[in-house]
């Protein structure tokens, strides 16, 4: 693949970065999380390691298996191909340079990764910082944008496309591949996380794994799924019953979409994030189903499928135009079963934008 | 899913680690990556802590989306449900009981973690430790070779039955998105890794992801994939010519050919990891090509898709029976293209065994 991001994408986040930098007075910045990498260089390589230093170094380090893929996707760094390990290159050019100070992930490099890099570049005084690229992440630029909600079309397409196997007999794990297969199809370039197909009991579970279940006549079915464009993820999920549900069912299934849809509501600009939970948390509770919602309302999604903002409990983050988040409260009852709605919503200077466009009223198959 | 592993099979694990901490004097262990969580108890959920004492401790924190799946699928361990986060509520359990001295995962605990565990828990001394459980899992059991090898069987499967589709005019991206289709279609429960399809000058790239590109006549094509079957990889790569190859192309594939049957029979019992790459590296070598080969000969195997033992330059660690590696040489040569061939080998006590089951000689496609 050719071009993730354009030059002014690119140069735009990388002086974002450096005014960061700036200040948190970090000279330098040593980056090893891929995710990272590729957000702030195009390069969409499984290893390597990148420097930023405030006055405009910008270097990436790639093994050979990467280097002409380096040379076609990066922008704004210069390229280095070694044979020993790029982080470890990364750090020897600082202490060679004498940089007296470097940053890095706290949250990527492991504790045995950064004892070795210590040990390594001795000169180099290596200061760990938490999500000083996350944070940049969290707001999505217009390209961005475009990506995830292109994933959230198709990852909908897909929903109708599989729609004819939702009925008993269907094999949960066949539908999970089908839905995957039909966004690849529809130009996703993988599943963002593997499928959740959970039928009957097994929809009291909120993370089930498909499995060689049978999907039955009466049973509730959670379809919980993503795709990939360009990098970028969105994330969906859908309920539905297969036959005539009972009163408890249906009422329950409504209370959920009037949570989400508070959820969804409350996702304006300026917001903390902890108000769009205790929007869906609130409306569960005036029904005394709070106790059966056993998670968090969302999370932020694009590069990753779990990244910042974190749409929790007491979440203080503001939400600012351009994050990109989920709604998906849930409840879950042993015995009975769960239901979970959730869709991925762009926080817009004009208000929440349902990226997800399947429709949640049409949860009924019979 | 139900029971992955069987309790005899757990047991085992579970005293085979008690015996290393022993060994290593360290009284509890603590575990955070997901994969060894799996390993050690059968519980397959993305989040989790376990703890195991020599005095025969075993416990397993899974936050509430967790708690159903873990009761379900966690053989001997007792299971404790927490809001908190699972490895703040091991490390608290630890510092309470008054652990002197707990081991951790250095590798998979990051550094930030490991800085917030110590501060929550001021009571443990945590010891860094490194690839205790990795190093058991190198070592396979008859069950998890059985799964190891329904998972190689169907990705080689699933190269039959998108064989119609390697001719000019399909996509690379197509091309990867029917052949996980047919993986999942016959048993495997998802792609190991992103399906690697690279065609014409591509191929110089050793890890391409597969692009927008459609397939040319006279184009090297090479298809790098796996599926998974209960929690278990299979590595396979082939390599293609879509019509009449010249002679430099034809030699180039049986010198690769060559090395990688080098480097499968020198996979034996007793052998140490690093000569298996040399003698694929010295079949290459022989024919002036291993400049050209850029990467390692391979890779162990199994619950992740690169795990021990490294099989690189100087690797010091001997082969055991049950051992399962990949076999990959390749040449990339920038203009001409690359060409790279893998199975994956199981080191048996009677020598080695090619569990992918695929043709290496059908190269030739016109």
């Amino acid at each position: 693949m050719g071009q993730i991001h354009g030059s002014a994408a690119i140069a735009t986040r990388q002086a974002r970065l450096r005014a960061r930098l700036e200040e948190a007075e970090l000279p330098f910045f040593l980056v090893a999380n891929p995710v990272n990498i590729f957000y702030l260089t195009g390069f969409r390589g499984s290893a390597g390691a990148a420097l930023f230093g405030i006055a405009g170094e910008a270097i990436l380090w790639v093994d050979p298996r990467y280097t002409l893929q380096a040379r076609e996707e990066a922008r704004g760094v210069e390229i280095i191909g070694v044979r020993q390990r790029p982080l470890d290159a990364a750090g020897e050019w600082a202490a060679k340079q004498r940089c007296r100070e470097a940053g890095f992930e706290e949250s990527y490099l492991t504790f045995g990764g950064e004892r070795d890099l210590k040990r390594r570049c001795s000169g180099v005084s290596f200061k760990p910082t938490g999500g000083l690229v996350e944070e940049l992440r969290s707001v999505k630029d217009a390209g961005e944008i475009e990506c995830i909600r292109r994933a959230a079309r198709v990852t909908a397409e897909a929903f109708y496309d599989v729609r004819p196997l939702l009925k008993p007999g269907t094999r949960e794990s066949d539908l999970a591949a089908e839905i995957e297969y039909r966004m690849r199809r529809r130009g996703a370039e993988a599943a963002a996380f593997e499928t959740i197909v959970a039928s009957g009991p097994r929809t009291a579970w909120p993370h089930a794994r498909a499995s060689s279940k049978l999907l039955k006549k009466s049973e509730l079915v959670i379809l919980d799924v993503g795709g990939i464009v360009r990098g970028y993820a969105a994330d969906m999920t859908r309920t539905v019953y297969l036959g005539k549900p009972g009163r408890r069912l249906s009422r329950l299934y409504s209370v959920v979409q009037d949570a989400q849809a508070q959820g969804v509501a409350a996702a304006r600009e300026g917001v903390r994030a902890g108000n769009v939970d205790r929007a869906a948390r609130r409306a569960l509770g005036r029904r005394g189903l709070a106790r059966y919602f056993t998670h968090s309302t969302g999370h932020g999604v694009g590069l990753e499928i779990h990244e910042r903002p974190r749409v929790g409990r007491g979440e203080s983050q503001r939400l600012e135009a351009g994050c990109v988040i989920t709604v998906e409260p849930g409840v879950y009852i042993e015995g009975l079963g769960g239901i979970r709605i959730e869709d991925t919503i762009l926080v817009g200077s004009d208000g929440p934008e349902v990226l997800t466009t399947a429709s949640k009223d049409d949860w009924i198959i019979s």
